[in-house]
């Protein structure tokens, strides 16, 4: 089941433009000061590196994705989710949009 | 000024993708039902169609636009805001992130 929409938030109107727009995101922020963002990563490879710990939830589309010190590409698609640890890095391989929210901490 | 963040929103997790990422968008709607969505235009000439009318208010960045039967580009920087009438198109010029709400109706 994949998260269509998320209600009662406040969302910042200046989108998070990243690798030159392969991936582009909105931070929201729920009534409780919880931060999340939306966004899509774009067909390419990419390396992320995280500050807090993130949870990426896939809403549509799919990725691989292979964690600091990992040999090993995963797949991720709607309705499934990965964790990246804090102070790390991922490397995430697109061929079709991969939507996604970000859930921190 | 500028309209920074727009609360008690339900924000739809999967991003609108127009062409080829170059301009990307996630819907947002009210609790009295209006939709209007916050997106971004990277660097790019494109031509958008209305089907409602829309106003375009900028948040960041700038553009340059020009309306369907006019042969003038006008600047529209943050803070600012332009109307498209509807059934109708625009030209826009982006050479740094345009990041906008869009206004239906």
């Amino acid at each position: 089941m994949t998260t269509e929409k998320i209600d009662n938030v406040t969302v910042s109107t200046q989108a998070n433009v990243y690798f030159d727009g392969k991936c582009v995101s909105h931070g929201i922020t729920f009534a409780d000061g919880t931060k999340k963002s939306v966004g899509v990563v774009l067909p390419s490879t990419l390396t992320f590196n995280t500050g807090a710990p993130e949870i990426m939830e896939c809403v549509a589309g799919s990725c691989e994705y292979k964690l600091a010190g990992s040999d090993t590409w995963l797949q991720s698609t709607a309705g499934q989710q990965f964790s990246v640890p804090g102070h790390s890095s991922f490397e995430i391989r697109v061929t079709e949009a991969y939507h996604y929210i970000c859930h921190f901490g």
